[in-house]
């Protein structure tokens, strides 16, 4: 027996347009595609998907080796294909993690622990695309 | 040379909680998860990423044909393995098409367009993952 996940997804542009609102019960998102677009488009979500599941599993590591994070961004970088369907090729994360007495070792643990076992995105993800890391820290001083 | 896309990610809930805010210029989505959570957890976000990939190119496509398309719903199932890390092992859409003079066959083509040829999001995943689809068309009568 597995886990399921269930939603849905509605048109909200009828006429024109590509706008599309996500539901899975009262939390939802807008996907939107296009000119004038008003919200992030399905290759976003996709690579906001991906970090956020590692920024997850990241804060939640640091925070149960009692870290004093006070701060956490990633910058997001992806590399498409430029031939249909344009998937990913190269994903890169450049982690900004601020706070006292922070380890780099101890970050890139919590990433590789969950690119291997805990990130559900990840694991559903090609095999073969390459995604790499780096870790800046911001010490927030005594 | 690719394409390259970029954005940030940022822990909006320093304390505890696990809500980042992903950020593509002005186009922005919030991801949360755990207790209590606002906003779809990064597993809803690859699903509706997915989804939403296949339905801008389906409704793009019924559009260029000039298929009355009157209404677009797609209910989204996914099912995932219960250990770590939690995978997608199938996914299950079910578009429900509502317009007039419409045609199961044609909405299924356009699905099958997207998924081999257009769709970047479903190039980016596991080819060894599962993806079955459903068409229901709702008549709109005259």
């Amino acid at each position: 027996m597995g886990v399921h996940l269930q939603g849905s997804l509605t048109l909200e542009s009828v006429e024109s347009g590509l706008r599309f609102r996500a539901r899975f019960g009262e939390r939802t998102h807008l996907l939107d595609s296009g000119e004038g677009a008003v919200a992030p488009d399905p290759v976003m979500a996709l690579l906001e998907a991906l970090t956020a599941c590692g920024a997850m599993d990241v804060i939640s590591i640091l925070r149960k080796q009692r870290r004093a994070v006070t701060g956490y961004r990633i910058e997001m970088s992806g590399e498409r294909s430029e031939t249909h369907p344009r998937r990913f090729v190269a994903i890169a994360l450049t982690h900004h993690v601020s706070g006292h007495d922070l380890d780099a070792d101890a970050v890139r643990a919590a990433i590789e622990l969950s690119e291997t076992k805990y990130c559900s995105v990840r694991a559903t993800l090609d095999p073969a695309l390459r995604i790499v890391h780096e870790v800046v820290l911001h010490d927030a001083g005594a």
